[in-house]
């Protein structure tokens, strides 16, 4: 038995617990792991006896035999690492901490996909046991091998001694704000970002952009597979252009990756064998749940989860498709370059509409719970690392920079003039969405949130009129004060106006 | 002191209690009436009192002086009809019933707008204690009074009780399924529907169509408003027009009604004094997040629901109005008559979209909960009295009566045809709000579903494609069987595909 003391502990050694464990013991970390499979430990440990192997400097892996053993092998205050399944596992690997020995001064860091207010609920009851900490990674696995973006919240106490870890081990940016390899001189995107939960929050709110963006991609991809019938490697060629312009992104990288993949069993192209069923874990319908419980209109994402729902019915589906042929217009109208481009526009209108969702829906929950986000900060730890890096999310950065008070993304001026220079397009490809019946339910219910968004006058005041009438909700004036409330007597004549009290 | 014995007793006469009550004395039933606000009784004893005086045969009214007399002025087994706030109040005159005497056999009524599975956690909680029986009123504060559509469930032996009642204060229909006056000979909008709670989970999703009906009408108008720079008076006219047509519902016939009433203090077209920021008490919410959470795509029901908090956001839209000007298509270029005929045409596609979501989630959650609901029944009674009775809910029955595990209502062969006939003025519709920039978050995602239902293929390969990419979240082939995943090993060189055990 060896008689260094291990920096942190991982409990979970499964894709994300070993990815992190191994990150960690690149630089320089050492780690003591442990799994409830031993097969885990074996194959983590064993990975990690390969990087010792091939470069020096790395840190010591110690395969824990139970959370006794690994907590004597920690330095005091312990640092533990949670790598465990969203829900009841969290607790219960807690409870066992606390049975083999943890002490108050200790940390224990929710490394999951747990739901944000369940997180809140843990820092509550723990409080005196333990110093509950969170940090939700993004980036899957690959990310968090070389480089996640972490988002660490909870018992700030805890932060220092967390803090030289997430940085060493997350992705970096340049002065650019451009992603650099993790061992090159640049900013972290690690950060702690606010009080018990809110690092959940904030990775929640980034997985709910991340189906949005994730639908917005495969709608033009329908697009121009349907109607303009171009095979999946052209698409993919189309797509690979586009992620040198300003819809650089992960998403768009791999996205034409994977257009121009060849199928190893059959020599299609490979999204040709794939089912077209989605499946998912539930954080953009928490996400989705969340904005329409803060009266946050996030449409673009609800659309998205609901996209993923309707592809599972495949059955009614092609049910479907047999009984409804489509009254649509003539595909032979169009220009295919001017339509790629028209696509292109949209596709980037659209996705900077779900940050802007994304961002609002930040803010409301920030200002409702007085969590103090710095968006600037979010902006920056998202620009490497996780799932939905993209250039413009240096432009994001320097429009809250210029404002963390923004009332909407949309309204940053240098926002303002890109949309302004791409929203025809983008007009024409919803309208051509509708005409040639290729649904684009993202980057239409961005258009209609833009156009909302521009409306001084919504039709709300007929919407609040009828409520009015048949269940004598009342109404504002518009040359009155909001607070002071109208009904009128619909069912009488002749009919009059009433003050209400309320 | 009077020594009739009560039929039934109302605790609680706000609007909708009163109502109900004033209702059952109509029908010659007794009621004894109970509020905490002295006022209110004194209220609907003196409007009681004014039924007996004008007509013979009315049910006689008790002012009830504490919960003990109303129980005791009551026939056994006791109907206690509850119209109080939904939640805690609901379970606090529960307690207080129960302290006062309330026995096993008696039978409480919800009649108010309880979350569902709240109705079915009361039921459990008081099996034994009392009969808890649940009845969701539809039809505002006049259909209360005059003929409800109620949708009644909870402990079936206490529906024998409680049926002639809700039968005969309920609205009716004639053979040909249209509204008739409460008292001639008719088919009662009223029916036991299931279980505990899906009455309540019934009147969620109606009030969720509700929110999506509403909002639909409310962007033709924004349409002809702000394009067609129509006056309201005249778009209540062609409104008017409309509701002689397929287009027939009561929320057509009140949304002409109020587009075509004056102000009576500036002598303007009334809506245009009304804010533009509309209310919301929850059901629109609740069966957006239901749907999500049970992955039924019902998404121009969220897009409503976003609506009206997109409409509380003035602020945020008076300045995006100033920043964000519009890169639009000349209006000039429309023909009037032609686009008000394709706006009728996608206001009725996109509302049969509405009811086959809502119809859609009805069926997801039967299924899920062993309900075995009727989804012609509740057709039935949604075809008067209701706030979305239409003429077109007797469509709705014929269809279901033709086959009640329809896989979808847009599948139903009459609606097929009538789709067919307006789809490309959908289209067209559609289309324009996009061009013209008027926003039509309901009417477009209403296009987008009817086009996802169109799809045997969606574009969900692809996205299942980058989950696997991202986060080794595996996949299907078309060429095996579903349940087989694979796995392709996208970071080694050469690629290879894996298959993963589940």
């Amino acid at each position: 038995m060896t008689q260094i003391k291990n920096d942190i502990a991982m409990i979970g050694l499964g894709v994300m617990g070993k990815s992190l464990a191994l990150n960690l013991l690149d630089n320089g970390f050492n780690v003591a792991g442990f799994d409830l499979s031993a097969d885990n430990i074996e194959r983590a440990s064993s990975e990690a006896k390969q990087l010792n192997e091939s470069f020096d400097g790395k840190g010591q892996f110690t395969k824990g035999t139970s959370l006794e053993h690994v907590l004597q092998s920690l330095a005091k205050p312990r640092v533990i690492a949670l790598s465990v399944p969203a829900g009841k596992p969290v607790d219960i690997v807690v409870n066992n901490l606390l049975d083999a020995g943890l002490e108050s001064d200790d940390i224990v860091i929710d490394t999951g996909n747990s739901l944000w207010t369940d997180t809140e609920t843990r820092e509550q009851n723990y409080k005196g046991k333990l110093r509950f900490f969170s940090t939700a990674v993004s980036g899957g696995e690959e990310g968090a091998r070389v480089g996640p973006a972490l988002m660490a919240s909870g018992d700030p106490s805890a932060w220092q001694y967390v803090k030289p870890m997430w940085e060493a081990i997350a992705a970096k940016v340049d002065a650019n704000g451009l992603p650099v390899a993790q061992f090159e001189v640049g900013e972290a995107c690690a950060a702690y970002v606010g009080p018990s939960g809110t690092g959940h929050y904030v990775k929640m709110v980034h997985n709910g952009i991340e189906y949005a963006d994730m639908q917005l991609i495969c709608e033009v991809y329908q697009f121009m597979r349907g109607v303009l019938e171009m095979p999946a490697q052209e698409i993919g060629q189309v797509f690979e252009q586009w992620n040198n312009g300003v819809l650089n992104s992960y998403l768009m990288e791999i996205s034409a990756d994977i257009l121009q993949h060849e199928d190893v069993v059959t020599g299609k192209p490979f999204v040709e064998v794939v089912l077209d069923k989605a499946g998912q874990k539930g954080t953009g319908l928490w996400t989705a749940v969340n904005s329409l419980q803060a009266g946050c209109p996030t449409p673009t994402i609800a659309q998205a989860v609901y996209a993923r729902a309707m592809s599972g019915q495949k059955s009614q589906r092609v049910q479907g498709s047999q009984l409804l042929k489509g009254n649509i217009a003539d595909a032979n109208l169009l220009d295919k370059t001017e339509v790629i481009s028209e696509l292109h526009d949209a596709l980037y209108c659209a996705k900077l509409c779900v940050y802007a969702q994304g961002f609002d829906l930040l803010k409301t929950a920030s200002d409702k719970e007085g969590w103090n986000l710095d968006f600037t900060q979010i902006a920056k730890i998202w620009r490497a690392g996780c799932i939905i890096r993209a250039a413009f999310l240096q432009s994001i950065t320097a429009a809250y920079q210029q404002n963390n008070e923004l009332a909407n993304l949309l309204f940053d001026e240098a926002f303002i003039k890109q949309v302004e220079e791409r929203e025809l397009a983008w007009r024409i490809a919803v309208a051509n969405s509708a005409l040639f019946g290729v649904p684009m339910p993202g980057i239409s219910s961005a258009l209609s949130y833009f156009d909302s968004l521009r409306c001084e006058v919504l039709p709300a005041n007929l919407l609040q009129a009828q409520r009015d009438y048949f269940g004598s909700h009342t109404y504002s004036r518009v040359d009155r004060e909001e607070a002071e409330k109208f009904h009128v007597t619909w069912s009488q004549s002749p009919r009059t106006e009433v003050k209400v009290n309320t």
